[in-house]
């Protein structure tokens, strides 16, 4: 496996202890990992335990965002604590000779810290950036959000300084003694693709480039 | 949209209130977006924080289950505290007239409670039913598990009891004001797929059946 493996002052949070070799702190995989995603998840607590949201998310510089209605309690309570916030992409099965080397190639992201909201002016930079990360070129076409929409919506950010990315890659690890027993071995690839796009019933315009070029 | 919803007792932890007519407390519903996941996040809490750890899933019954090193700091922490269980599958952006109705497809399900470890019996029983989940028919082919790595794995499992699942999925919801806005309105699906299998360097077995199968 070519792991990237940059450390840069991992903190105690970020330390990754099990297979270490796995671990990465290059800030290069984290914007890639961060990038490839449109969901992550945010663990947080409150008075009814520990909660694992999942929520959309995408990324703005050193910061990620996510965004959501005034009346959320997990952004409320984002505001009050230090959270979690992980993303992770399956990319293959993994098939070795014994049961126990089998294993799943992946890229994950953890990053720590807390949120903040961000300002007016801000949050319309921020969405513009968001919709320009789910559907590049669709900003210019679509009703842009207006006053009372933005004034409903609470828009915050984190750091991506306290982050730990770890990842594998690659044919499976057998034990030396396991090496003759005669079973197939290799990755089975899981991949993210774009199907066909689905036209609202009804809408007659033009598909616009971006839609065709989806599964193109 | 069609959403599945038949409510069974949710408690305050699983009573969805955002957008509450995503919400559904359907058991085929949660077993279905069970097994169609490899990898689930687990929020739970220590001295340093919360913490959103994933982790390969699979269902038996009535629980799911995880599994890892004995001397894993999740597993005993999990051992210690009430945690929260979160899959979530994105199937796709909704592309709606005005920005702020944009939305994506998804399904996702959380599952609150404590996981216990399960005795050495139940163990392999448990083991082998994560092979079938993985690869379907390579349980036979492969070297079993042996005492010694049975010994420093722990199993582990959470009755699917308290859990609630969110779904969305069809066209988007504009506002009535905006319907004459002319863009191109639908969604464009994301679907994970199966690539084609890599065998590993050296391997000359004959490839089998549920390999070939992978992306046919």
């Amino acid at each position: 496996m070519e792991i990237m493996n940059k450390p840069s002052a991992p903190t105690p949070r970020t330390q990754v202890k099990r297979v270490a070799e796995y671990a990465s702190y290059d800030a290069a995989l984290l914007h890639a990992i961060v990038d490839s995603a449109y969901v992550c998840h945010i663990a947080f607590g409150d008075a009814n335990g520990s909660h694992c949201i999942p929520t959309a998310c995408w990324r703005l510089g050193e910061h990620l965002y996510i965004h959501g209605s005034n009346g959320s309690r997990m952004l409320k309570r984002l505001q009050e604590q230090e959270c979690c916030v992980t993303i992770t992409h399956v990319d293959g099965l993994v098939l070795a000779r014994s049961a126990f080397n089998h294993s799943m190639n992946y890229r994950s992201a953890m990053i720590y810290g807390r949120f903040e909201a961000v300002d007016e002016a801000h949050k319309r930079v921020a969405m513009e950036a968001f919709m320009e990360h789910i559907v590049p070129g669709r900003q210019a076409e679509i009703r842009a959000g207006n006053d009372k929409e933005y004034a409903a919506t609470t828009v915050m950010r984190i750091a991506l300084a306290e982050a730990a990315c770890k990842t594998r890659k690659g044919p499976p690890n057998d034990d030396a003694e396991d090496m003759d027993i005669p079973v197939w071995t290799g990755v089975l690839p899981l991949v993210t693709t774009h199907g066909a796009p689905i036209v609202e019933e009804g809408c007659t315009l033009p598909t616009p480039a971006y839609v065709t070029a989806w599964n193109a």
